[in-house]
Order: C-alpha cells, then sequence, then structure tokens
C-alpha cells in the first residue's frame, strides 16, 4: 500500500531531507560499540572515534580486536590469498560470471569515453606551456558491504572506473563473517565467493578481510598489513560512513553513501505495472530507501497505487518493501510536469526516472540528480546491473555537488606552469604590485630578480 | 641561517608530516572558545562543533553572537551592500586595480580551456544514448580571511574559476574587524576594501561579512539571511578548517588547506640569488610554510645558504620567516636528481619548482603535487599572483588525491542512462541474473516486466 500525498505533504514529509547528524544510531549498535571499546560511549561518532584513534595506535593488532568484537571473526591472515580469489571465480556459477563480465565490459567502455576526453592538456601560448596533468591515484580502496547484503555489482560499479583511471593498486576491504569462516576453514578465506570472483572480475590488486570503521581506518592510515590508500569509496553501514567521514583529508573520500533513493516523473503516458515495479524494486533496497512518483496525472496515480498493492503480494522482500512504503515514499500528485521537475531538482534524488511521453525533451531541466534514466526501456534497475555509468551515485540531496563514481574520482590535476621570458616580463610588474598590497616582500622581490636579470 | 640536512635527516624532520589531529590548538584559542561558547571545552574540535551546532539552531542569532565573542564585532547587516563593494573597487589604488584585473583575465582564460575540453558528452550506441551531462553548481562560498592577513588574490583564484563553470550564485564571506567597522560607520561594512574589490573584480555576486567557524556554519546550513552553499573552499584558520571537516557532507568541501609548501628541485645550472629568492618567498608566510630545496650538488646548497642570510636581512617580515627557517624548511643533499624526484613524489607538496638544467625532461616523473613550475622563469610568486591556474593548491600531502581549485569543483555530473529497446533486451538477462544473486527479485521483475512487453 502506498500512500497518495499532495505536494505540501510530500514537502512537510517525504521530501523532508535528514543530515547524517540526526541519524540516530540504534541502541543495539551503541550498546554493541560499548562493548567493544570498553567505554561508556554517547554517540556512534564517539565509539567510531575511539576505534578509528587505536587502528592508527595499534594498527593490525586493533584491527583483530573489533573484527573479533564486532564482526564475531577471529582471523588469520587479513588478506585474502590471490589463489582464493582465482578459486572463487572459477566456482561461480557459469552464467552469473559471464554476466558479471558483461557487466564489467559495458561499465569499462562507458568509463574510457570519459578518459579520452579528460586527459589534460598543455597549451603553448608564446614561449608558455600552460596545462592540466591529469594523473591516477596510486592506491585507492574500495569497501564492499558483507553479511546479508552482498553487492558484487557494486565492486564493478568502484572498481572498473577506477582500473580506466589507471588506479596502480586497486584493494577491496570486506568484512569477514565467522559463518564463512568454518565454512571455509583450511583457507581462514571469511569472503563470500561471489564477492571475491567480482573484486577479480573488476581488476582489483588485492582483497582484505575488514570491515566496519577499524576497516576503514586501516585504509586510512594503514597497518603493518593493509597499505594506506589515497582514496575511499563504496556503500557501508553507519560505522562505516561515520568513519569515512572523520576520516575526510587523512585520505580522500569520494562521498557519504546514505539510504538510496529513486524519484519517477511520470504521466498519462506511463505504463502503471512498470512505474509501479521501478517503485517496488527501490523499496525493496532497504526500509530506509525511498521510491516516490511524482505525477500531475490522479488517474497514473490511482492505478500505479493498485498495481503497487497487487505486485507487492508476489515479492519475497515485501516486509522490507511494507516498511519503505511506510516511510520515505509515496506518490505525490503534482500540478503539471513542470512543478514535477522543479521539485525533483530541489530534492536532487539519487535516481530520476522520466516516463513521460517525451522524456527527451525534459532533459535540459535536469540540474541535481545523481542519474537520469530517460524513457521507459531505461529501467532503473538496468542500470544498476549492466548499462554502463556506475550506480554508485550521490544521494541524501548531495547530488547538489557530487558525482556519480566516475573517472575524476580516480584522477587529480596537477597545475603546469610554464612560464617562459615573455609571459614573465609581461605580467611581473602586475603580480609585484598584488604581492606588495598584500605585504609580501619576498614575493615582490623573487620576481623583481628575475625581471632585472632578464631586462 | 637555512639548516642542511642529509636526505635521512630531512626524512626524520622537514619531510615528515602531520595530520590535522595532531596539530594542537594554541591555548589562547582554546581560551577564546571557551569564553565564546561558555563550555569547558578540551579540544578545538569540541568547541567548533558547538558553534556548528549553535549556528544550525539559531541561525544569525548565533552568527552574530560569535562575531561579537570571537571577532570582537558587533554587527548590524550580515550582508555588505552592492554600493559598498562598489564604491571599494572605485576607492582602489589605479595600478592595483589594474593589475588584480590583469590576474582575472589570465585566470579566466586558463580555466575556459578546461571547461571546454571537460564539458560532458551524450553518445549514440544503437537506439541508446548514454554519456555525462556537466552542470555547475548552483551556489557556491568562499572564505577570504581577515585580520592581517589579506589575500584578494585568493578571492580572484577561487571566484573566476567558479564564474567559469557557470555558477549561479558565488558568495564571498570575510570575517569583519571591529577596527575597520568603526572607521566605516555609517555604511557598517567591516572588511577591507581590497578584500571587497577582488570579490568585484573575481565576479562574486555577494559578500557577507563573517568568518570563522560561525561563518562556515552560516554557508553550511543556511541561516535568515546567509543562503545555504553547495560547496564551500577558501584558505582559513584553524576553527575555519575544523569546521570545513565537520561540515563535509552536508555540503561540498573542496579540501582542507594547511600551510602552504614549497619544493624546489635544483642541480649545478640553478642561480643561487633566485633559489634562494624562491625559499624565502616561500618561508615569508607563516612561521608554518615549509620551504624545501632538493639538491644533488653540495656547492649549489651551500651558495644558496649563504644568499639565503644575505637576503634574508633585507626582507621585513623577517621575524616570520626565520620561524619558518627553524621549523618546516631546509635543504636537502640528494644523491641524484632522480632521488629528489623520488622524495618529491613521496612528499607530495603543494607547489613543485624544478630549476634544472633540463626541467621539462623531468615532468613525466612528477607523480603528486598540487602544481609544477618549470624552469627558471616560472616563478612561484608570479604563479601566485597571474599565470592562470589557481593558487589554491593541495596541501599537506593531499596533493596525492586532491587537484588545485580548477572548474571541475564548480560542476557535478549527471549521468545519462538513455537506454533503448535494443539495448535493453541485449542486457536485460544478464542483469536479471546478477540482480538474483544479490536476492532483489523486485529489481529482476521490473527488468523482466519490460523484456516481456516487448517481446
Amino acid at each position: 500500500m502506498i500512500r497518495t500525498l499532495t505536494v505540501d505533504q510530500a514537502r512537510q514529509s517525504v521530501l523532508q531531507r535528514r543530515l547524517l547528524d540526526d541519524a540516530e544510531a540504534p541502541e543495539a549498535a551503541l550498546q554493541a560499540l560499548r562493548e567493544a571499546t570498553g567505554r561508556d560511549v554517547h554517540t556512534a561518532t564517539e565509539g567510531v572515534a575511539h576505534i578509528l584513534a587505536d587502528v592508527r595506535a595499534r594498527g593490525d593488532e586493533a584491527v583483530r580486536f573489533y573484527s573479533r568484537a564486532l564482526d564475531g571473526a577471529e582471523l588469520g591472515p587479513l588478506e585474502v590469498p590471490q589463489s582464493a580469489l582465482e578459486a572463487a571465480y572459477m566456482r561461480l556459477d557459469r552464467a552469473l560470471r559471464a554476466a558479471l563480465e558483461a557487466s564489467a565490459e559495458r561499465i569499462y567502455r562507458f568509463h574510457e569515453r570519459q578518459a579520452q576526453a579528460e586527459a589534460g592538456w598543455l597549451v603553448e601560448e608564446g614561449d608558455s606551456r600552460l596545462g592540466q596533468l591529469v594523473r591516477p591515484l596510486e592506491r585507492v580502496g574500495i569497501y564492499a558491504p558483507g553479511g546479508q547484503a552482498l553487492y558484487p555489482s557494486s565492486v564493478l560499479m568502484a572498481a572498473v572506473p577506477a582500473q580506466v583511471a589507471g588506479v596502480r593498486e586497486i584493494i577491496v576491504i570486506s568484512p569477514p563473517s565467522r559463518a564463512r569462516l568454518s565454512e571455509e576453514g583450511e583457507h581462514e578465506v571469511a569472503v563470500a565467493d561471489v564477492v571475491l570472483a567480482a573484486a577479480r572480475i573488476g581488476g582489483a590488486h588485492r582483497v582484505f578481510q575488514v570491515g566496519g570503521a577499524q576497516g576503514i581506518a586501516a585504509l586510512a592510515y594503514g597497518t603493518e598489513t593493509v597499505p594506506q590508500v589515497d582514496k575511499i569509496l563504496g556503500p557501508g553501514g553507519l560505522f562505516t560512513v561515520l568513519a569515512m567521514r572523520q576520516l575526510f583529508g587523512v585520505t580522500g573520500i569520494a562521498g557519504l553513501p546514505g539510504p538510496t533513493e529513486t524519484l519517477l516523473i511520470a504521466d498519462d503516458s506511463a505504463n502503471p505495472a512498470l512505474v509501479a515495479a521501478d517503485l517496488l524494486a527501490q523499496a525493496e533496497h532497504d526500509v530506509l530507501a525511498s521510491a516516490l512518483l511524482l505525477t500531475p496525472s490522479r488517474a497514473l496515480a490511482a492505478r500505479v497505487a493498485a498495481e503497487v498493492t497487487e505486485q507487492l503480494a508476489r515479492l519475497p522482500r515485501r516486509a522490507i518493501i511494507e516498511g519503505s512504503l511506510e516511510r520515505g515514499s509515496a506518490i505525490v500528485l503534482t500540478g503539471s510536469l513542470d512543478e514535477a521537475m522543479a521539485l525533483a531538482n530541489e530534492y536532487a534524488p539519487e535516481h530520476l526516472c522520466l516516463l513521460t511521453e517525451s522524456p527527451w525533451a525534459l532533459l535540459g531541466q535536469v540540474q541535481h540528480a545523481g542519474g537520469v534514466f530517460v524513457g521507459e526501456s531505461a529501467c532503473e534497475a538496468l542500470g544498476d546491473y549492466i548499462v554502463g555509468p556506475s550506480h554508485i551515485m550521490p544521494t541524501s540531496r548531495t547530488a547538489r555537488f557530487n558525482s556519480p563514481v566516475n573517472v575524476r574520482d580516480f584522477q587529480k590535476i596537477i597545475s603546469v606552469f610554464g612560464v617562459g621570458d615573455a609571459t614573465l616580463h609581461a605580467t611581473g610588474r602586475d603580480a609585484i604590485r598584488i604581492a606588495e598590497a598584500e605585504g609580501l616582500q619576498g614575493h615582490a622581490e623573487a620576481i623583481r630578480r628575475r625581471l632585472d636579470k632578464k631586462e
């Protein structure tokens, strides 16, 4: 059962944005942090800060300690041997392996276009050469969640663009599971096959079985066995995201992943069964996921609501979907398509799906979204797996300023100041004037000495 | 007097990197925070967290409160009127104004090339259209420090690339000064003319006279008068940088500026007087600034050391320079130029200057730096003012993963998934297979319904 709201009602409820600081940690999570850290922490932020400091100080020993305390896994080696990656790859269902490889191939091709278009430049201006070198990051860390939620697709969606960018060492970390550890006793490998196989297919170089805040800390600071990386990305739970936030600046952090969101804009031309299926696909991620339909059509709204009820009955993740429909999901009746577009830009959704008669005509109006799915065949679920652009996109309104994972995330720019004599002479006096206005005589002097020498 | 060190000595001292968390706040700063917040805070991070929460809750009232408590300025309107910007511009020394305008013009031209090269793309593949829309951020905030250190050049170096990117509203904030307030009583304007004029020249749309952690919080959350921005950037003091770190994710944060650094690599062909002048220009910024020369030439090292002593005596900021020379600055003797380049990449300096016989031949080896200055005429101080690339560059080793301020900072990407029927049919089965492996039947169903409908 999905609600139908007016714009005003939606503004008061499903279109409201919450900040990470407003998310209250569940008492069970706080209790786990108290037990693991042995401190009477009052917030998850505090508990995570303690874990980070401890990993910085004690390295692997602390990583093992929190893996035991929080994941229940007593680990031997932290790194998964290459032979285990190969074995997981070989064991994987052949059709699934082919599907993952087809997905990796399309992701590669998409991002290769970006890399070719944005490869840096160097231009000659008289005797000067100015420009931007684009260089890959040396080493990046990708977080692959464990537990119930195994998303090999997310590993591909992060690792493949990194590979295209030319990252020398792509590291995947994933929390160990005690259950898996006992199954795989001899190898002491506690990460699922499908994650290991995806790491191999995606071009990851090394896999470590560490997760949570301790895993993020190990990547940011480096330990005896886990190398320090230049950037961390990927989805994750509350502790992981809080750790990323606190480590911003110690290492690069691509973004702080929050609950996923899809906003569909549809008109009378849309197929209600497909719109309903898209809403349900979104809602099945998580009770915190938001599935929103904005439409000016009352007729469509009614038919989609009926379809949602009907299709929902047949889906296995019904309880999760119902949770999502009760919280952040709804059908919102707008006065027009233009109003729907304006609301969408204000909300800045992770996924924006245009199911209207002339969807391409709306593209020019899209200002804030992670990805835009244009037309009926551009199914959001397909984009989650195989279209090519990364499915790791900005959530919680951060699409106003962040981008989907892309090649730029794995590069940095170095400005090239190749100033020749002519440019020095043409600009030196103005530079000296500004330096003197800023009270920096040493700066003025360094320029003046060159002018004097060459004049 | 500048020290000369071996590589091993340098690794133990000037080449060591410190993290923001290791920076101890001066007791005076802590005391100011205690008085302003009325709380017994133990760290600057704690005090800043309190200010941010207060501005989020109380808006302008809190901004005024901390401006009074920390800057000593009792403010009327927070916004500087457009007429005051215009008046400051007109009052400015004519030659300085022309110099700032020449600088803005060169910054504009440099970044325009990037914007043209990286304008997004959309490619047709059969019946699909895939690509990346590049969209400007709507509103950004630039921090211009106040007090003794007035850097109109930094305002240009941030505002002009934002203007090139197409940002609709560029906001500059700068801390008010009680001293200035009394001078300008009738306008109630408490920001220096040269900063206001630079804001106007750089294309800023609005200026607010708020600074510190409270100013950053006002930009991140928005208040009654200060609009919420999508990204904040610019240099700043300890409270400002701690505020930026804590607000990462609430808004975009371009980087956490630390003390400035220049690393010169020179050989026997270099002019010792110019190398010394460059070291002194760098050292005059701040006692925490690092000026490093890496050279395999003992002869050059000795001559540069002598020049430093001689030139230093004539510079007005001698006390600051001496502080910098005692702390993070030195001449380091390397075994070879290659070793110097390897150390430079390891250190990842903000500025890397190549003063060798064949400087362009070294460019290919540069992996980690904010900007590289190639050859004798490419004076770093010139780049601070007028060459074109932004002088706001990553410090404290973050050049490993961050870039100088550039057009990308003011844009975000929106992925376009324009999937047609042919691509849907070619990829749908593989996507369903991965969705099922991830236990997401709703995703599989949304794709399957489309395949069934169209087959």
